[in-house]
């Protein structure tokens, strides 16, 4: 197994950037700021022959002046001196470089095409190899390297590596709000040389990641990618977010990375069959991240579901349905214990869980969670918390109940569960600070302190469930 | 045209509330308390022989007590009361009664079954009509009438059916989060008398409804049913969430409000046949309102988008044709009018326009906008703003530009446009207060200002939009 280039990159004790400049915010500039705010700990060079200093940092007019070895380069020159720029890097015996640099093939430019093919040749003819161009690299905490300077310092077992670098940084900000951190997030743009083959087999074999993201615009290397797709989803669960599924996300797509979109339709049957998980939307994959993040395996698609109110109970059946999970009637046994736990409504009760029927104390939802928990007729369940104007004390589900069957879920954890918390986008600081608002953030605070997932619908709960049994299902078939 | 009950209830000078209890919270107490906060302009007679007086006003001990006419009685006595209570009630010349009183044919037991179906025989016999039981009753701002407290105090053109009385008010406390008001909320639970069919022809020829949403688990006289439909569509929207998609929907909704579900499947398509617009979700029924009770007529399915982002702009273009929305490329008459206005990058821009590649201040979110307003190439616009973790300030889309592009866009609103705006769920007050919560709250608030209804991805502004479009053609087509 050779070493991949991005362990090389990790590894890095010299870093140049190239087209620094001396505000931190943006491009080259950010890319400094970033890795001294991460308390990088080798060296950085800023090479620009515009400034002696930049942020504090001796700057260097080309990559030859700099003194030692430069193990690693970022480059945010211009395309037009990228040329330039990589000679510099022969010269210093760069093995490794991201290209930040665009307005490339992207653009649909014949002189830039060119220019792109002229890159890659010198590249390959220097022995360099390319992240990008068009991307915004490595983000990996552990290695205190990253893109922007507010990005997270925590790390986490999420991996995720994604044509694009604005949705790398959307899911990079989103992930922890749903509990998630990330081991190395890698953005890798128009792929010319090092590609989502590489990328994924690099993801394979690092112990840090434990579940894998994709977002992908195209595939430069079909039959490579199934071929590794398939070795990864042995050891790891593969999420995979395929852009271009129609005609203009296909122009899209080319005028993004320069990418051949295909069409996802056929790919995602392919993909699947290769054991991985499709995502259709970002949010899709960021839900499907946060179940396999926290969830034990989900063996089955019986669904227990606790709600409160008729119309949720319905609703959320009909979605569960929809989603293809199975929402059995309580099972004989179950009704039979209720009855003699003295549950007054017994013989009404029902699978969704009403729990705005209940007439006494003694049917708590925490009771009715850990009946399902322990009940084998169930293989997951899923509960709904919380909806807008839903007070504090009223008759159902309070958020009391909620800590409480967390609390008893602790007992029994090998069975997956997640939560329902719905959104409700404020439009006021008043709305920021309302009672509901407040409520509902201070469940999902717990909820992830206790490893329990939630999501901003009924819908999407279920149905990164069931996406989650399929997986593992495929994968018991497969072994 | 007779006079409906719910004319006649909404003018009622008297209004009992039998069963009334001293705290304000909940059942009896609640709907006495709710008339006093709405400054409901007519009597209220508590009655409950416990107490002599019940929230500051004489509490009696029957109906037969009170002095004078009753016009409406609102009965929350246990179900084995409710038969004396018609008793009393048509002694006193009432001729509606609203039952929140529930725990009958809900519950699938035989005696309550019987009994429910004593009352109505009792209630046909004295000539009082029904609204429930098992149901909320009536929320109507302009009537000061509400059933729960905290229910807002302004009206709109927005009318709400809806068979469960807590989806009513969860769909009461998230409207206004978009943009909603109400004119008349009716939850009518198992519907023994006043059904569906009576209450969407109250809302036809209800002048201060101008939208009619619906949420039904089951029909009682289907093909009244449709032919009201059909009559309610041509002149006003009507959009039906149905419950009971499924197995376990139709179970729940039968331990609801002991609805028959049929075929949900089945059901949407006759229900599109009439001409209404079908919602799969709350969220989606939300949405729905929200567009239509914004934009003017969507006339074509020809979008315009605009994102920050490729990977964005890629995954909008997707959604929106999953959608069902055709995302054009841009004229050439729009590109020439670019190069016209020295925009560098005229030949790369595309739809959705991605301002992640912008060069010049030249190239505004604002002029693009205005630009796709204008040409009649483009039905309606998407503009998609703001997302987890983007700081101001930095290129790409800004609150500054969404206010400008606001501003030009008042000149030409007779385009439909719709924002996205995406909600992430805050976790503790440190996120609440975050700079992108705000951000986003203070976006939206906007939005709301300018008659702009925002959408919390881009999956569902297109839904909603071409749902519109369905129905504007549907309309077109039948008129």
């Amino acid at each position: 197994m050779s070493t991949s280039p991005i362990d090389e990159i990790l590894r890095a004790r010299t870093i140049a950037v190239v087209g620094a400049q001396r505000t931190g915010e943006w491009g080259g500039g950010g890319f400094v700021a970033s890795l001294r705010v991460f308390g990088y700990t080798g060296k950085v060079y800023p090479v620009n022959p515009k400034y002696p200093e930049i942020q504090g940092l001796v700057s260097y007019p080309t990559l030859r002046d700099i003194p030692g070895p430069v193990d690693y380069v970022i480059s945010s020159v211009p395309a037009k001196e990228v040329l330039k720029m990589l000679e510099d890097a022969a010269y210093k015996g760069v093995r490794n470089i991201h290209l930040f640099t665009a307005r490339l093939a992207e653009t649909g430019r014949p002189d830039a095409i060119a220019l792109e093919r002229q890159i890659l040749k010198l590249a390959k003819a220097s022995g360099i190899r390319i992240l990008g161009p068009n991307c915004m690299g490595i983000y990996c905490p552990s290695a205190r390297i990253a893109f922007h300077t507010d990005f997270p310092r925590e790390a986490g077992p999420v991996g995720l590596i994604s044509q694009s670098g604005m949705l790398a940084r959307e899911l990079v900000h989103a992930g922890p709000r749903r509990g998630i951190h990330y081991s190395k997030v890698i953005s890798y743009g128009n792929a010319i040389d090092l590609n989502e083959c590489d990328l994924l087999e690099f993801m394979i074999d690092d112990t840090e990641t434990h579940v894998i993201l994709m977002y992908i615009e195209g595939v430069k290397q079909g039959h490579r990618f199934f071929e590794i797709l398939k070795r990864a989803t042995a050891v790891k669960p593969v999420i995979i977010l395929k852009g271009g599924w129609g005609e203009a996300g296909a122009r899209a797509t080319a005028s993004h990375t320069a990418s051949l979109a295909g069409g996802t339709r056929v790919w995602n049957t392919m993909v699947e069959q290769a054991g991985a998980v499709t995502a259709d939307t970002a949010e899709e994959l960021i839900d499907l991240a946060a179940a396999f993040n926290f969830l034990p395996p989900v063996t089955g698609k019986r669904v227990g579901v606790v709600a409160v109110g008729g119309g949720a109970s319905v609703l959320s059946a009909d979605q569960c349905e929809r989603a293809g999970l199975e929402v059995i009637p309580l099972p004989d046994e179950f009704r039979s214990e209720l009855k003699r736990q003295n549950i007054s409504i017994w013989d009404w009760l029902s699978n969704p869980a009403d729990f705005s029927i209940r007439e006494d104390d003694r049917l708590s939802v925490g009771l009715i969670m850990e009946m399902m928990a322990r009940d084998p007729h169930f293989d997951l369940l899923i509960s709904i918390m919380g909806f807008a104007g839903r007070p504090a004390g009223e008759p159902g589900m309070l958020l009391e109940d909620a800590l409480e069957q967390q609390y008893r879920l602790k007992s029994c954890q090998q069975k997956p569960f997640l939560a329902v918390v719905t959104e409700y986008g404020a439009r006021s600081p008043e709305e920021l600070a309302s009672r509901d608002m407040k409520g509902s953030s201070e469940v999902r605070s717990v909820l992830l302190k206790r490893g329990v997932p939630f999501f901003a619908t009924v819908a999407r709960a279920a149905l990164a469930a069931r996406k989650m049994a399929d997986y593992y299902a495929g994968r018991a078939r497969r072994s």
